[in-house]
């Protein structure tokens, strides 16, 4: 496998300094062209590698592959087939794409090379379902200390367990996917009844996904130690907020509308197998956890993040740095969690990291964090501020880990907020 | 449509008195046999009617059925298809059922009828997506008195909208599948630190569900004028609730361990059309609903509900008897106030009512308000107490409407709750 990840293989594809994508990556995709319908594919520098090409002309043999596992819309199918044949079909195609392996034929690589500009990107998976969890001790600081109280910000189950939630998993969208502001019932301050208009709190929270590949039985649990058999890749995630439907709804069964008119995700799937280089360990979780929830080895993923604001048509500007490494619950931890109750998980299970924020302001992940809900609004490049999300914005989320430069890179997770219907 | 809930309509199947099946309710459901692969049928008395050969017999010839779309595992490309397809599909077995009718031949009538007796039913829908509301007053109330204040038991915003929140769709379960005492997070009210261990209090609820039949575009929103198209009929729901668990991790976030060890559903989808004769006025609301809750006419149901508790293979007892008429919010004003924010619904997606409990204290629809959270433990006839459900107990789910000496039906929702793995 690390054969795969070596920091000085090179692939006969042209890959542009500064991609996301070189030989080292090869994350999977749902793709179509104007001549395609959606198929899977595998992102090379500015291209798209056609896996039914690949796999219909004998290029993918001898790793078990079903006929037309990706010739289809999604790639709940091929993730079925479990993370050993994941990293298989991740080895092949890294095999087939080296500067020295001459294995594809001209015509071969002519066809089976899809220039990015000519595809668009789809939904990755069918989601079966979407967890959201919170497990950024930072964030949960934040939002404890600006609605309840500074100087007892985490609640008290916080450091024994991930908390999480269910979300939406039908209005989960793909990058580049415009969402309409959302209506809905907000309680103004000074206001004795709620009042119906559309929200204007609405806000991103850079998060970090992760995707499953296998189906258990309902009453069975994953420990820490085999949960990462059971995670195909990870995608960048954008779960949109309205803080003020939050606010007056959330009590006492969770957030519900102000999240599910609409969450993004980036749509290649990064593997485990492209981060291994990449881990690290998490902060000391103390108070100690909970045998079931303790773990070995680093889980944690030094994954830089980046999110930038663009008003209307104008240059984007970075709004927030931040790092998947901050997270205090790892996703083994996150993993076994959700099914130590004998919660039973599907292929294209969504689970989301929750808002990552880091320690500094510059790092928080969310304007709610970034304005302390709306305080200090953000100066805009344009002259304008921001306190949340405006009509016409595009929040944009960038991610990569790179090391010895090489730069495992998950493209972007961009949505944009169109006026209220 | 009227016709076919006439009251002094017969069929040719003989229906034994108190069945929950005459010719007036037909519900659809999935079924396999020793022989037969899951396919869709329709209940009627002690039979049920293999809608598979009915439409390869061309019985259902002309009402715009795709080929193959009962001989499936889910309901769902059947739902897809829509109300008014739903309506006539069920017309016309109706009319096929009729004791005056003689279009299917005796040979027809032995193939197509299958006793119950060798009948497993499965799950009727791929659930797409699973909301859980909390709408019944009186359950609300319960758990405010018990947990936070009686004066207040209602939150603020629990008048001004029908309070929900995201369940999880994997782990529902149709009647008669057995579920293992979760395990969990538990902070006992002595302890400093938290345990994990079997829950204690194992819960049930009463509840029904409704399941939807279209597919709408993210963005676009439901009237409760509009809500009754988009639901194919209703199931009774189980969702089964580990109270200790639940109290320890539900703050900031909502239920999550405490609720996705298992969901159970009625395997009969019961159809409106059927329950047309048993609309009621709901309760009156007060302070108003803001308009787009508004809605017109009679919306609650009055489908008469019973729980019965069986301890091991002793004769089952019943624990409660409340009504669908008692919720607060309606099913259109739920669909309204979901959809508001521009969620989109999807076919199978599963919408339980939350608790149904009544006014008196024998119409709880929860061990937790029966017993007042484990304070006035229930006698049963073998001589034990109940405070919550132990191993080796049956919770039984029964609803039915009648008038006029005809009874709608649901079967049963049953669950079985083992020991702890």
């Amino acid at each position: 496998m690390m054969q795969a990840n070596h920091p000085s293989l090179k692939s006969w594809v042209e890959v542009p300094k500064g991609s996301d994508f070189p030989i080292q990556n090869l994350p999977f995709g749902i793709f179509k062209t104007k001549y395609l319908s959606p198929v899977a594919g595998v992102a090379i520098g500015q291209h798209v590698l056609d896996l039914v090409y690949l796999h219909e002309n004998a290029y993918l043999d001898g790793l078990g592959l079903p006929a037309g596992v990706f010739n289809q819309k999604y790639l709940n199918d091929f993730f079925a087939l479990g993370r050993k044949t994941i990293t298989a079909v991740r080895n092949r195609v890294s095999e087939l794409l080296r500067h020295d392996n001459d294995e594809m034929t001209a015509a071969a690589r002519e066809i089976a090379l899809v220039p990015m500009a000519e595809v668009q990107m789809l939904m990755p998976v069918r989601v079966s379902n979407y967890t959201d969890f919170y497990s950024s001790e930072e964030h949960a600081t934040n939002v404890g200390s600006m609605f309840r109280d500074p100087k007892n910000a985490l609640l008290p189950n916080w450091k024994h367990l991930p908390v999480g939630y269910h979300g939406r998993a039908s209005s989960i969208v793909v990058s580049g996917t415009d969402l309409h502001r959302p209506k809905g019932q907000i309680k103004p301050a000074d206001a004795e009844l709620p009042v119906y208009c559309p929200s204007r709190k609405v806000d991103f929270e850079l998060e970090v996904a992760f995707i499953t590949c296998t189906e258990t039985k309902l009453g069975s649990s994953i420990t820490t130690q085999q949960a990462e058999e059971h995670i195909a890749g990870l995608v960048l995630f954008n779960d949109w907020s309205a803080r003020d439907i939050q606010q007056w709804e959330y009590v006492p069964l969770g957030p519900f509308l102000s999240k599910n008119f609409g969450s993004t995700l980036s749509p290649w799937v990064v593997t485990l197998d492209a981060l291994e280089p990449f881990r690290v360990k998490g902060p000391e979780q103390l108070p100690h956890v909970l045998p079931y929830l303790s773990y070995e080895g680093a889980r944690n993923f030094d994954i830089q993040l980046e999110v930038l604001l663009q008003a209307g048509k104008a240059e984007p500007t970075t709004v927030s740095r931040s790092n998947f490494k901050y997270m205090y619950w790892n996703m083994c931890q996150q993993l076994a969690h959700h099914t130590v109750n004998g919660c039973n998980i599907q292929v294209g299970d969504v689970y989301a990291s929750g808002t990552i924020s880091g320690p500094s302001p510059g790092s928080y992940g969310s304007m709610l964090e970034l304005t302390w809900n709306g305080q200090k609004p953000l100066s805009m490049p344009d002259g304008t501020a921001r306190q949340f999300i405006e009509d016409g914005d595009t929040v944009l989320i960038k991610g990569f880990a790179e090391k010895e430069g090489v730069r495992i890179g998950f493209g972007e997770c961009k949505g944009r907020i169109l006026p209220a219907l």
